[in-house]
């Protein structure tokens, strides 16, 4: 191929585009019919789903897997999750099962603001502008009347608007730094909408206050954006136990020594940022997984928790573990932004059929769900590293994925699964079994 | 519902999990008929499909994109980019179509370095270890021989095996840390069952060795996993063009308050943990949507990246601007674990088609095409961010999404798009507009 660029290619027909794709593979034919394969077949929920995104030549299909008999709260859920990730699905719905006998997971909902800023340079006195915040910031208000009057209704809004200084930090740095509650919305576009004016606002204001002189009546806006750090939009949630109830936990280990373990795996992700990252990355198995099924953003969860992981200047774990003579403790504590309207829950049909069967929660309610996930992958993952390892069980779900890579017939799985039913699975000794 | 536990989920066919799941919802018929317009046609693909995960009762689609004319190197790609979010793939594209321009983006490998542990606690003469630690790392990479046989003809295995004394933080806390080069697959099975067989090597070791007293002949292995921390798996990716060039952009500033501006955002995000956030954020939303096109797994990235992006003790930008009197250089530094075998990748009809649409890259090339897209998404944002606000051309690209939340017909689609052509995008305002 050469490196000339073609021009107008998200002009072309959806068709067309495939047509272009399917040229840079070797089969161009058999490329277009297996990208077909994933059209969807009703034509209007095709172009809305085509009309998420851009270029859209086809669907990405990821698996939609069901962990049932979670209990948050009191209540009841079958948690739809959806990953690429073998065992992620299982380990979720194995800890829901043993946390369903000890009153399941409490969740609370710390707190739910949102943090947006007006970033700008401005060469002017400090004082002079905090003098006459207070105008600025009812202005702002005002002008955001249209666009909050909604949000209002259903109890959200602007909760306030104060202004930072950061000129020690960066010259001539301040910032409009505003909070909001966004309900059952993610607010995103609410929140960037809002600030925009703010800026606007701001640069008029500058202008019209005689207060402000020469220099002074102008500023540099850099930009006027939501923050996906989001340490106030918090919940928390935790499983206890009695330490003796761990005798009913499917592992060869006295009660004692696991919850032992259990506590050293913790106190050395608070140590070790190589393991830190990996504790939490498992956290985010499960979290994320909820996210997708929902039509929420996970690149914003992921951002928003692994920065406030590293809040205190040390990446750390996530979840805590306290231990008193009999009891057994374990929380999680992560920001999670995400909406049950508007972005793609509402208009994907499985996003909102994954809502449906959360019995349509909030978005309060779906913070709870959502950290629920995270900390029962976080359980299973620290069960299995601490008592037989992560590889037996891990593996065992993988071992069907070894053997389709392998080009195995179901004969020849159906005899391996029985063959590595105590044996150490690893890619090397499947490859050797087939070659048997 | 009640909170009665049902047993044997895991254990129901598809169809029948499926049933019950439709349960929970008001119109059991109507939700089996949906999420069965997800099910995979072909039998054998559907099979293998549903195995990736478990309890798979349907497949969730998300919008497949190309990304045209990425000159990477010298090489121009059409980059699958899978996600949910409007104007990823429209902000990737439009980067490309400008960098392209310039030479496209340069992107080189500084490492490809794994690193994985088995952490333990032990109770004994650390420098005694040491004394022995030689034997017994041979030990370790005598029994993995099995294990790395495959790795090692390919040019990997293990690199290094090392002890790390942590116990002035952690009592009695200690690491074998391994370093692994993995070639073309991600790593994690092969890392976890080399260090799960290190585990049981040091084990034996300190029964056997004669060196070793009472309490110092046993200890702890608390775990041994792969580490998705992988600060020397990185990748270094950068776009560089005269500061006059930017006349060329479709933007209306002059180029040297462009860059000036450009400069600020980054500057900002390297003083504010708030934006610093976003800004990453806007990052992954390029790497991940290529991680999802060819079956890696995004947690690993998103967890590597934002803990790298932690490690100076303050949460700071992941790409730098240089700005000469002449030139402007913009530069993404991130780590990145992925492969083209293994996982997913070749199992996924879609992804390994995605790796064909890209030329079948190897690992290393692939990290180049995932943090281009990174870089590319950062360019587009901060452009929008610093010109003309990121809502206009957001907004825009997310008007259809709104039209269709608020059910509007084919005809008004067309209409509000005339009618917002030019002017502010809001919800309110669509609602307003189609209350008209």
């Amino acid at each position: 191929m050469n490196n000339q660029i073609i021009k107008g290619f998200s002009n072309l027909s959806k068709e067309k585009k495939l047509k272009q794709v399917a040229l840079l593979t070797q089969n161009p034919e058999e490329t277009e019919k297996i990208f077909k394969t994933f059209w969807i077949q009703d034509e209007k929920t095709a172009k809305r789903f085509d009309e998420f995104s851009e270029n859209t030549i086809s669907m990405f299909g990821l698996p939609y897997g069901i962990a049932p008999n979670f209990i948050i709260n009191q209540k009841k859920y079958f948690i739809p999750m959806v990953t690429e990730e073998s065992s992620v699905v299982a380990a979720a719905a194995n800890s829901a099962k043993f946390w369903a006998n000890f009153g399941g997971f409490k969740s609370e909902i710390i707190s739910t603001i949102k943090t947006g800023h007006v970033h700008f340079l401005w060469n002017g006195n400090y004082n002079k502008l905090l003098s006459v915040f207070v105008e600025l910031k009812d202005r702002m208000i005002a002008k955001t009347n249209n666009i909050t009057a909604n949000m209002r209704e259903r109890g959200g809004g602007i909760i306030d608007i104060e202004i930072v200084n950061l000129t020690a930090e960066l010259e001539n740095y301040y910032q409009i730094k505003a909070t909001f509650e966004t309900i059952d919305s993610m607010g995103a576009n609410f929140i960037n909408s809002c600030l925009e004016e703010f800026a606007e606002e701001l640069k008029l204001f500058l202008q019209e206050k005689t207060i402000f002189i020469n220099k002074e009546k102008n500023c540099d806006i850099v930009m006027a954006i939501l923050s996906n750090y989001t340490p106030d939009c918090l919940v928390e949630t935790s499983v206890e136990c009695k330490i003796s109830d761990f005798a009913k936990l499917d592992i060869d280990m006295e009660p004692e020594k696991f919850v032992q373990k259990f506590q050293a795996a913790v106190n050395i992700a608070n140590v070790s940022t190589y393991r830190a990252t990996t504790h939490n990355k498992g956290i985010f198995n499960g979290i994320d997984a909820v996210a997708l099924a929902t039509g929420n953003d996970f690149r914003a969860l992921e951002a928003a928790g692994h920065v406030f992981a590293s809040k205190t200047g040390k990446y750390k774990s996530l979840t805590n573990v306290e231990l008193t003579q009999n009891n057994f403790k374990f929380t999680l504590k992560v920001p999670i932004s995400i909406g049950t309207v508007g972005g793609l829950t509402q208009l994907h049909p499985l996003a909102k059929l994954s809502l449906e069967i959360l019995g349509n929660p909030n978005a309060r309610e779906l913070m709870t769900i959502l950290s629920s996930a995270g900390l029962a992958n976080n359980f299973a993952a620290i069960k299995s590293l601490v008592t037989k390892g992560i590889q037996i069980g891990h593996m065992k779900m993988h071992l069907i994925n070894i053997l389709n890579t392998l080009n195995a017939t179901e004969n020849e799985k159906e005899e391996a699964k029985l063959f590595f039913e105590n044996k150490k699975i690893t890619v090397e000794n499947v490859r050797r079994f087939l070659n048997k």
